[in-house]
């Protein structure tokens, strides 16, 4: 074990595009367990877009990120100190424990991740919260309907690759909006997406509507910006959009220019009574217990398909969530801070 | 009997506020009814807002009105000749007949009024589709719970002064936004609203602040613009907002500067969680039942009240319906088109 435990934190708020001076890696000695505790070493580290919103002080569900504190994440940890008989040595549990390597927990808001069912780190993506974030924004709000049409962004991720396979199993049509050829290739050639859209391609909106030619009837929305433009005109009535995630603006500094679209989009909302709701996975918490024996149970079926994008070394952390926001990353995110 | 049917036709599409150019009054014979068809004498005519949207070529809906076409509305008629063994002359029925005089109808689509169980004019108002409007707007969609706070706009219309007054049987909290304190004194003398907040006080987005001490929960939206500027910043997590009217902009004639507040919208529906949803009355027309057992039953307990601004005359109504768009009516507005 070494003697210090290395962090990365938030040296500075970022102004826009997270750079890496807004963060330190610094080495602070490994916390030692109080009774009932245990000691987590990270094994995994899961990198989402909410982090960004986190780094701003500006009011969200959550509270920011103090500066100096070690920046919010998910983590697989294995227990290497237990004084708490619930866990043993070697245990593996998750946690938010931040940007770190060690952390003390009394368990309490994680849960134990079983190697034998699934690949530890599925614990941050599809059978932890980006897979509990499509089921149940999909489910609740989306409710797809056999033969409906249902687009997502950001598809090859974590998130929007559930969503896009949810809704094939509930018999609706699925379409993914990625960034570039191969990821469109891997939604349809891979995943069984029906069609598959590159929004960096000139004429996007008018290959979204070819791919849409029923019209959308539920748009999973993690991204907003150009790409929520070219669906709103392809949305049916009675369309519903589930809204987590809104990454196109997540480091915009300023309020945009003109023409001022909103009266547009309540005008869109009465005259197709568009149902727009948010959510954050955790207001669906209750749902958890049928999230993971649906999801467990597609996974062994053979049902859902998954891809990670992993990073190796905590310090590559910084480098890794700046890119993930210019949606330079394949796949969901994770970062191997220990073997 | 006249022998004309005298009829207001839209003889322009409004451009921006309409004009008493844009209408035409004419004379054309009346109709006969063929068989199983009666024919009807408009006794009341019903001026709504959502009538200058039909003047507009713009898609939404419901078909917009023809140059040359009577103004769509609903209205009360009396049987005046019958070739269908259901209707009596005598009878009272609802119709979308237009702002004409006379009207042939086989019948379906309206339904019989009881002059003995409520004034006919209400078919048009609290016990019609404004009653329905508010009261599955806001009991399907808005879902106020007690002791929530529900806000709403044009409060002293048809649509506003039912839902403030079902919220509070509902055990919320009804806050009323009106124009000018002659309506607000009425909105919380006589309505029973807990608050009344005037939209044209240079203070109003302070007044309306304290007028909601713990927040909004449900905004019952029938106006946009400045009064949702300043709902906004109050609406607390999982407010729900549905949108049937959005008055202040059916005037408007290009899409407003910026900046540009579409984003900044939908990260509060992020944030906050919102539920956003569009509707028409006709999507729930499956409650009409419940919606009359209900409605019917309050107003005879005394639960509800209701007030009517009646405009003597056919010709009077292109001008009552300009005004109507600039809040210069007090209540229902209803046109008595015969005695």
């Amino acid at each position: 074990m070494a003697a210090m435990n290395r962090r990365i934190v938030l040296a500075a708020r970022p102004h826009g595009e997270p750079t890496p001076q807004d963060f330190r890696l610094e080495e602070v000695p490994i916390p030692t367990p109080g009774p009932g505790e245990v000691l987590l070493r990270t094994k995994w580290l899961s990198l989402d877009p909410y982090m960004r919103g986190r780094m701003s002080a500006a009011k969200s569900y959550a509270a920011p990120v103090e500066i100096g504190d070690p920046i919010t994440a998910e983590t697989v940890g294995e227990v290497v100190a237990s004084n708490n008989p619930d866990y043993r040595v070697g245990d593996l549990l998750t946690a938010f424990a931040g940007w770190q390597e060690y952390f003390v927990t009394d368990g309490k808001g994680g849960r134990r991740v079983d190697p034998s069912e699934a690949p530890p780190s599925t614990a941050l993506g599809i059978l932890g919260m980006p897979g509990m974030t499509a089921y149940t924004g999909l489910l609740n709000i989306g409710q797809p309907k056999p033969g409906e049409t249902v687009a997502v962004a950001a598809a090859t991720g974590p998130v929007g690759s559930m969503v896009g396979q949810i809704a094939r199993l509930k018999g609706a049509r699925a379409v993914g909006i990625a960034g570039g050829p191969d990821k469109c290739r891997y939604l349809t050639e891979e995943l069984g997406f029906d069609a598959a859209v590159d929004h960096r391609a000139p004429d996007f909106p008018e290959a979204l509507a070819q791919a849409c030619p029923k019209g959308i009837d539920v748009y999973f929305e993690n991204v907003g910006g150009a790409v929520f433009d070219a669906v709103l005109p392809l949305l049916n009535d009675f369309a519903r959009l589930p809204v987590c995630g809104l990454v196109s603006s997540y480091n915009a500094t300023e309020v945009p220019p003109g023409p001022d679209q909103r009266p547009a989009l309540l005008r869109m909302v009465l005259t197709k009574r568009l149902h727009i709701q948010g959510f954050i996975v955790w207001d669906f918490r209750a749902q958890a217990g049928d999230f993971h024996r649906d999801v467990s149970d597609w996974l062994k079926e053979g049902r859902l398909r998954y891809r990670e994008d992993v990073v190796e070394g905590l310090e590559k952390a910084p480098e890794a969530f700046i890119g993930m926001l210019k949606g330079r990353n394949f796949g969901k995110l994770v970062v191997r801070v220990s073997p």
